[in-house]
């Protein structure tokens, strides 16, 4: 099944506009990570993923009717030939089937550079919704988290606040492949970014995915371990066990990493700074704080620790930013 | 079968002494790794292995009768609670048997301190051969690698100059567990050693070994990997395949690591500067430049080049201890 076909199967088959749509999604980190597709072009995943939402930090994007399509990033037009225009329309072009509605998307990142996040998660979740919303679409949220999937994988999964889970799914058309949150209030957790670049990356993260599960070897364990540290996650969630959480999260983080550094040839994302930041964190809980990382797929390192640690791991880490997942 | 039944069968009943026996061993680095034992006590590897000796880079030993047991190493003795001491006689138990037969064992090790390089595998490999001759046994070379190894693993690999293969094995008691040097005189074939940390590791590689075998859920597919990898790499060198050579050396280095790192709770040698070097390799490569990298169970980088390319290596990495393996 194509995208096309997806989204003509689920939508209506005229759109009619509201006045302006607006929505705003938070960036999320997967504490089980997404890593691998088992179809390309709906973004399907090899394994099930659990993340947790960044609050304040996320994307608010309203769409409104305009004379020629157009986006406007934190204030500022994007040029028509950027990848951001171009992947922006290409994905609002699935929804639209060709009609003509030219379109304004104007969107805001709260997200500051230093916190080293991606926001292609919150930008199409926050996109989807403001479409729908837009198009005066009352979806199901399952069928808002394949739409916002269709843009980005990870986008399926921030479309709420907290934990959220994004079953892998079996059908081939990905309908079951869709995130819901998992009701939780954990106001202890804390989430500390760790910037070590904010440059670009070398290799976009679907490239390294595709890479990876085509030429590393040590790949084939991979979706069983997901799998399982999803579950073990999960449960940490239920039964609100710290260790366990930051202690799965951490070795599925590294799991993923270990992937791409038996890819061949190698990627590595890591950077040395990350290592740096790595044992500093790891000599620190062999002295008894109890802090865990997690690294997406790029050098940032993200850092769950307890409230009542918050000051200790400043001390270690000052240039962190902070965040409290659960603060209303 | 323990140690001691396997020296039992291979020795005479009575060991008769000479005047002394002096043996030099090469230090080696793996192309194609040691990685995970299928029996700990007599060092049975998981997989086999190859690897090149460093030519003058290795270990002096010699044995003579004394009074007591004694070893002097770069012409200071180690005290008797020292852990060289400890392991070394513990090790010529084996041999002895119970007979007393003090000695004096004579080590000098050319290996600098700033090649980063262990001298565990070229030390067991001259204190086997050594012994041998000591005690004037005239050995096929196959038990004496086994009874290198029965110190430490990759001494079994240490007995020869150029490159050696290590194989596996089926036998229990190892017999069959044996390397070899294969036939090469690749004049052209250059090692640089980039020595990141001279600093004793916070852990020993059989213990980084039996932690991952024993939690990384990678490690599943490791095996595998390493036969294919170690066929490829006897391939190259058979075929002077340089190119072949390297970029399987260098993936199949990384996959090992990436094993540890996806070990629970991770291992990872690799420190900061490891992957500054790393990075600066493969940034090199990219441009042009022919060259590969390996890293055994710590963190100094080992590059493998052509000579024609030592100027620029040398210019990129000034630092760098070279070895010409096939000098002789």
């Amino acid at each position: 099944m194509t995208p096309t076909e997806f989204l003509a199967a689920l939508l209506p088959a005229r759109l009619i506009p509201g006045e302006s749509g607006a929505a705003y999604a938070p960036a999320n980190i997967a504490l089980a990570k997404y890593w691998g597709k088992r179809d390309r072009a709906l973004n399907l995943p090899v394994n099930g993923s659990l993340s947790i939402s960044l609050g304040t930090l996320g994307t608010h994007t309203t769409i409104r009717a305009a004379a020629n399509d157009r986006i406007t990033l934190n204030g500022t037009d994007a040029a028509a030939d950027s990848t951001l225009h171009r992947r922006t329309f290409a994905y609002i072009d699935l929804w639209r089937r060709g009609a003509a509605q030219p379109l304004h998307v104007e969107t805001t990142n709260t997200i500051p550079t230093a916190a080293g996040l991606a926001s292609s998660a919150s930008g199409f979740a926050a996109l989807a919704r403001a479409l729908a919303r837009y198009w005066q679409l009352d979806l199901p949220e399952g069928d808002l988290s394949a739409l916002a999937r269709l843009g980005s994988g990870s986008a399926a999964r921030s479309l709420w606040h907290g934990f959220v889970k994004w079953e892998r799914g079996t059908r081939d058309d990905g309908r079951d492949s869709i995130a819901a949150p998992i009701a939780s209030d954990w106001q202890e957790l804390r989430i500390a970014l760790v910037e070590i670049d904010s440059g670009a990356k070398k290799t976009a993260s679907g490239d390294g995915m595709n890479h990876t599960t085509a030429t590393s070897p040590l790949y084939a364990a991979w979706p069983a371990t997901a799998q399982a540290d999803l579950a073990a996650i999960e449960a940490a969630i239920h039964a609100r066990d710290f260790s366990a959480l930051g202690s799965v999260a951490e070795a599925n983080a590294l799991a993923m990493h270990a992937t791409m550094l038996a890819a061949r040839p190698a990627l590595c994302y890591l950077q040395a700074q990350t290592l740096t930041t790595l044992h500093r964190l790891w000599q620190a809980r062999a002295e008894g704080l109890e802090i865990y990382a997690t690294i997406d797929a790029g050098p940032n390192v993200k850092i769950l620790c307890h409230a009542r640690d918050e000051a200790a791991v400043r001390a270690l880490f000052p240039q962190a930013l902070w965040v409290n997942p659960f603060q209303s």
